[in-house]
């Protein structure tokens, strides 16, 4: 039996998700003292980009956590590479809370597109960190683990191949109409959640995904 | 044996529970300087709804926790909704922060109302969260463990069943008396805390629960 | 062999220690812009109080984890009551860094001792809490493991009986000079870092304290 | 076989390091309501130094965090000066975002070095600490696994000797000209990236690095 070795990079990363997740409420700012529950009201509704951009961000960070758990179920030993390409990613995952507090101020202005510009720049560079991690660690089965069903791996590498392409359609929705690429990144986050499909000629044996 | 795919989600829920929960303190406000401890300690004390609120969402959270954990000796498998659910689940608890600051900064206003609805709103939307990822995970054993005490998990679903409802109350009370429906979500906290009861002509052979 | 139940309670409960001691770092105020390094120096030297506020919170958080650590090596069982007293003891950790900030506000005011008050105040309810925590589980060793030793149990058990009282001394001390106080709690931090001392006449057959 | 009695110790480690990491992203400052896009970005370019000081200190404590991964996957057993020293590396950990926000902040101006000394120093004290605590662990293999390889752990020893010195000549640097300094905080993260060459006449039998 093939002992894990990912236990301690697992827990690093969990810790910088799960804060990085949090801290998005920090953008939520609190109205001023105000007289009448007509004025809270109204100055809520008023930041309704801060919720969209709270609710968009949590939710593509919460997949890019479901994601990595998914390679991590197949990624079995850590190389120096390997931790690098991770420490990666996280920078960009604790970069997040950061766009999304542009993107909430500046997104009412209809004449700005450059908060939604880097918005949108800092998922695709998501992207492009979690198809080399992946191809790094499977080229080969390099660090997977040697019992890993050919097929789930292989649906990972179909899906991840595009990724970066899905989140380049987003970018180029901001250049027209910001609200339109928030939306967009919410359904790529919901794509990205389902796992891959596997190739159509393999239904027999498919046993080994039921536990993912 | 059968064994355990959850630890990750685990570790996730708990970094994401005990980030949310040290965030409150950051609503604790730091008087200005003050030049005597006269001036000071009225001015804590005139924070009293924000120790309150902190209070209230500390043993909310915590006591969700709590559950979270009891789900979670129960639950032994893992999929995509399951992770989606646990995953909105968690962005209601990140959100907490939020109401509690708004809960402690309109709580003295005697005609102002919105914060304290928004405060219970929050929770009777966690607890609807709940109820719908225990539903999920106990329907027909789907991810529970194969020797789960059928009775312990009968008593969970008998628990959970009316905790929306109770949470309704307490919003109800937040339309008469502020500081009443903040005691009231104090109450259910308590009433959480404690697991459910089984069904009363089952004493007999209820030594599974003593670990829980 | 004896399972272990606390490990989600001890991730939990690090996740929290963790937040709450990193923290105390957002006390630490950047001065304004300044036009030289001699003003940026002086400013930095001002602050002290707030250095050593963080110290010495840091220190006193730190090894109330090593103590939480100690008790967990001991502890092999969860109830609900003890998950209540071990979120009481979190909630007072997670609010240290408040009576901190407070402290390094108000220490340089030679008339002001109420912050100082509350910081100690808060060490005294932390360290009654630890004392709770330990004698619920240990009486008639409800939740230890089986094979604890019985030696190290009551060295725990007699160095806590104290706790209380010594963190009332500090507080005595904010009385006099706030400073001293200070200084108090760092030694006691330091105290309670070594492990306690086993009953005299019991020397041979320590060798299961190596490990601890 | 030998138990691993560490686990504790890492995952508050790895709590710690996880929050500082993360709070770096604070010292990232949201400019104020611009009216168009060309003033965003001219102000976001402003901001060039706390780019380069977040990118820095994410690098160097990421760092920190895989040589901490690298010496417990040696360290197995736990002992009081082991929790203290850990203790005061972390307390370090949890410093840096101070000294980065200052370095941000201050490093534009040509001539101010103060902010940039107390950022290397920081840097100078960690090394320290790191080589304490590896010199403490492994002294007469006191507290490594007993079948640790002995060349490996020469390795780190070798490298950890001169991290100090290393760090002294960032310091050094940051008297001449800051963001030279900078830049050689970033190359010192990439050389402890690396894990340590081992001793060269022992090229035979390291099949024993591979799963570092």
């Amino acid at each position: 039996m093939e002992e894990k070795e990912t236990g301690r990079l697992e827990a690093f990363s969990d810790g910088v998700f799960a804060v990085a997740i949090t801290l998005l409420v920090l953008n939520l700012h609190l109205p001023d003292a105000l007289k009448d529950d007509n004025l809270l009201r109204r100055e809520l509704f008023a930041q309704w980009p801060a919720f969209a951009a709270f609710v968009t961000s949590f939710a593509t960070i919460g997949v890019m956590w479901i994601n990595h758990h998914r390679l991590f179920t197949h990624i079995k030993r850590v190389d120096t590479p390997l931790m690098l390409l991770n420490l990666l990613l996280l920078m960009l995952i604790v970069f997040v809370p950061f766009p999304t507090a542009l993107l909430a101020e500046y997104t009412v202005q209809p004449d700005q597109h450059l908060a939604a510009f880097l918005y949108c720049g800092t998922f695709i560079v998501l992207a492009i960190c979690f198809s080399l991690l992946w191809r790094y660690a499977s080229y080969k089965n390099r660090l997977l683990d040697k019992k890993a069903d050919p097929e789930a791996v292989q649906a990972i590498t179909r899906q991840y191949r595009f990724g970066p392409l899905f989140y380049l359609v987003a970018f180029g929705l901001a250049w027209i109409y910001v609200p339109a690429s928030i939306a967009a990144n919410l359904l790529l986050a919901l794509f990205f959640a389902l796992p891959g499909r596997k190739p159509p000629h393999t239904e027999p044996g498919t046993l080994s995904e039921q536990g993912e």
